[in-house]
C-alpha cells in the first residue's frame, strides 16, 4: 500500500502553460484554424501531459494484461477458461490481432500474466515481451465468495506499477487485456460504481446467445448481492468483483501518470482498469486518451464518468489493446502535425482576412 | 465524352463470390466473430473491390486536384484566392497537413493543378509529385453565369481520368482537394441533386463569420435560381456550379473504378465530385472508401445518398486529403488483419461453444 500511495502522491495537474503555447503553434500552422478537429485537441493534451512542445512518441508499447476469472464457472462466456492462456500463447508467437496492428502502428507488445489459471512457460524469454507477475492462478467466483483479499487487490495494482518500471523506454503507453470471463467483472465494477441496473452496463462479450446473457446479468446482480463492494473503496470494489489483470491496468496508469507518460486506453475492461485509477486518483483523468467507443454497452458509461471522448467509434470489442494501438497512430499523426506542419509564416501563405 | 463513356462502361460490379471467402477467412481467425467491427467489412469491401484475398496496398497514393472558383469575387470565403497558389506550392514543399499526414501512413502525394487561377512553376518537377492538367485560370463566377462550359466539364472530367493513367504504380487511392472558395461550390451541388434547401447544406468552409454564412447561402440560391442546374444531368450540374478540381476528382473515381482500385474519399468537396461520378455511374458506390464524417453540414447528406458510412468522426474539416490518409492508415490495417492473423486452427485456440 505504501508504493501505491507513494505513486499516486507524485501524480501532478498536466502543464496547461505548455497546453496554452501549443495552441498558438497550432493556430499559426498552415490550416484553418481548428481543422483538424480532435487531432489538435490530442496534440495539446500530449504536449500537457509530457510538458513539451515537441513530445517525443518513439517508443510506443502496448501492455496487455491477462488473468482468468473463477466466475467463468457460472457459463458467463462464450468461450473456454482454457482460451485464456492459448490467446497469451498466440501473443507470444505474433499471431493475434494486437501483434498484427502493433507491427502495422509500430508499438511493441509486452504480455503480462497477472493471474492466469495455467502456467506461462515462455520460450521466448529472450526477446523480452513477456512479463510474469502472476498473483495467483484466476480469481474466486464472485458468484460465491469474494474475487480476491484485499491484500492481492493492492498487491494487483502494484504489479501493475512495477511493469511501467521494468519497460526500458517508453514514451507512449497502450493498456489491453485477455482474460475470459472479464467482461463481467468489468460490468460488475462500472454498477457498482454508477449505480445503474446490471443490465444496463452489461454486454455480450465475445459474443454470448440470449440465455447465457440473462444468466451473466444474473450472476453480477448475485456477486453484487453478496459481496455488497462499497463504491466509496475502490480497492474494496476491486478485490471483490474485479480482477487481477484490471488491477494491473489500475496499477500501470497511476505509475506512468506520475511519470507524466500518455496512456490510451483500449475498450470496456481496459477502461475498468482506469476508471480503478480514477476513483483513486482523479487526476490520472488527464493523462488518459480513449482510443475507442466499445461495442460493450457499459463503456460509454464509464467514459462519461471520466469526462472522456473516444476517438474512434468502429464497433470494435475485441480488447488485448487492438483499439489502443490505432488511437497511439492517431497520438503520433497528431503530434507530427504540431512539429512539422508549415506555419503561414514560414511558407508565404495568406492569412485569414480579420 | 468518348473516353467518359468508355470508362463507364468498363466499372463492374465488385467480387461478391471473393467477400464470401474472405468473411469465412475472418471468421476463422483467433479473434470472437465480428469483434473488429468496421475493420472487418472494411478488409472484405477491399477484396471484392480488388478481385483478391490478399490485396496487394504497397502503392497508396493522395491525389489532391487543385482549382479556383470565379464565385469568391462574392465574398464567400474567409481567405483571398492567392490562397490557391500559395497552398499547391506548400505541398509541394512538403510542409502541409497533407504531407505530414502522409508521410506518417506511407502515403505518396501528387498534386494536380486542375484550374487554379496562377500559372504553377513547379520547381521540383523532377520529383513527378506535380501533374499540370489545367483547364482555365477558375471558373466563372456561377453567382453570375454558368461556372464552366459543358465542354469543359466533360474536360475536367477526363483529365483526372487521365491522372490516374500517368500513375506509374496505384494500389490504393486517397483523393483530397485545395480549392478557396470550393465548399461554396459543393454545397450547390448538393442542394441541386438533394432538393434541400441551401442553408442545410452549406456550412462554414475555412471558418467565416455569420455574416459571410448568410451571404454564402444567399449566393449560391442565386447560382442555383440564375443557371437551374438539371439534377437528372450530373455534368449539367458540374459545369453550372461546379469546380475544375471537382470535375478532376469525379474522373480519378471513375477510371479508378473501372481498374479495380479501392477509392478513399476525404471530406466535403472530394465527396463532392465523387457524387458527380456516383450520378454518372451508380455502380462506383462499392469501389468508394468514406475516410471521414466532415465538419461541413452537407458532408452528411451526400454520404447518406451513396450510401457510404465514414470510418472516421474526428471533426476535421481540412480537406487536401488529410482524412483520406487517415482512412488508407485503417485500410491497411484491416488487410493485414485479414492476411497475418493467425487462425484457431494454426494456432491451437479453443472455438466457441456450440
Amino acid at each position: 500500500m505504501d508504493k501505491l500511495n507513494g505513486v499516486i502522491k507524485k501524480i501532478r495537474p498536466i502543464d496547461r502553460e505548455i497546453m496554452k503555447i501549443a495552441q498558438e503553434r497550432l493556430d499559426s500552422l498552415t490550416k484553418p484554424k481548428g481543422s483538424l478537429g480532435q487531432l489538435e485537441e490530442l496534440a495539446k493534451k500530449i504536449s500537457g501531459i509530457t510538458g513539451s512542445l515537441s513530445p517525443k512518441l518513439d517508443n510506443k508499447v502496448i501492455v496487455t494484461l491477462a488473468g482468468d476469472h473463477g466466475v467463468v464457472e457460472e457459463g458467463v462466456s462464450a468461450y473456454p477458461q482454457e482460451v485464456t492462456p492459448q490467446m497469451v500463447y498466440n501473443f507470444l508467437s505474433g499471431g493475434a490481432g494486437i501483434n498484427v496492428l502493433a507491427r502495422h502502428t509500430g508499438c511493441k507488445v509486452i504480455i503480462v500474466d497477472m493471474g492466469v489459471a495455467k502456467k506461462i512457460k515462455n520460450q521466448k524469454s529472450k526477446i523480452k515481451n513477456f512479463i510474469d507477475k502472476k498473483i495467483k492462478y484466476g480469481t474466486n467466483n464472485m458468484a460465491k465468495e469474494r474475487a480476491m483479499s484485499r491484500e492481492d487487490a493492492v498487491r494487483s495494482i502494484e504489479a501493475g506499477m512495477e511493469v511501467i518500471e521494468e519497460i526500458d523506454n517508453l514514451d507512449i503507453l497502450g493498456l489491453g487485456d485477455m482474460g475470459i470471463g472479464n467482461t463481467t467483472s468489468s460490468s460488475a465494477i462500472i454498477a457498482c460504481l454508477s449505480g445503474l441496473p446490471v443490465k444496463e452496463v452489461t454486454g455480450r462479450g465475445t459474443g454470448i446467445d440470449d440465455k447465457t446473457f440473462f444468466r451473466k446479468v444474473k450472476v453480477i446482480e448475485e456477486a453484487l448481492s453478496i459481496n455488497q463492494p462499497n463504491p466509496k473503496d475502490p480497492i474494496d470494489v476491486l478485490s471483490k468483483v474485479g480482477g487481477f489483470e484490471i488491477g494491473g491496468i489500475a496499477g500501470c496508469v497511476l505509475k506512468s501518470a506520475s511519470l507524466n507518460i500518455p496512456v490510451v486506453i483500449d475498450g470496456f475492461i481496459s477502461t475498468a482498469g482506469a476508471l480503478i485509477a480514477y476513483e483513486l486518483a482523479p487526476e490520472v483523468r488527464e493523462y488518459l486518451i480513449a482510443s475507442h467507443n466499445s461495442q460493450e454497452r457499459g463503456h460509454r458509461v464509464m467514459l462519461e464518468r471520466m469526462g472522456l471522448k473516444p476517438l474512434l467509434d468502429l464497433n470494435l470489442c475485441l480488447g488485448e489493446g487492438t483499439g489502443a494501438c490505432l488511437g497511439i497512430n492517431l497520438a503520433e499523426a497528431s503530434i507530427k502535425i504540431l512539429t512539422q506542419m508549415a506555419t503561414f509564416e514560414s511558407a508565404g501563405v495568406s492569412k485569414e482576412r480579420g
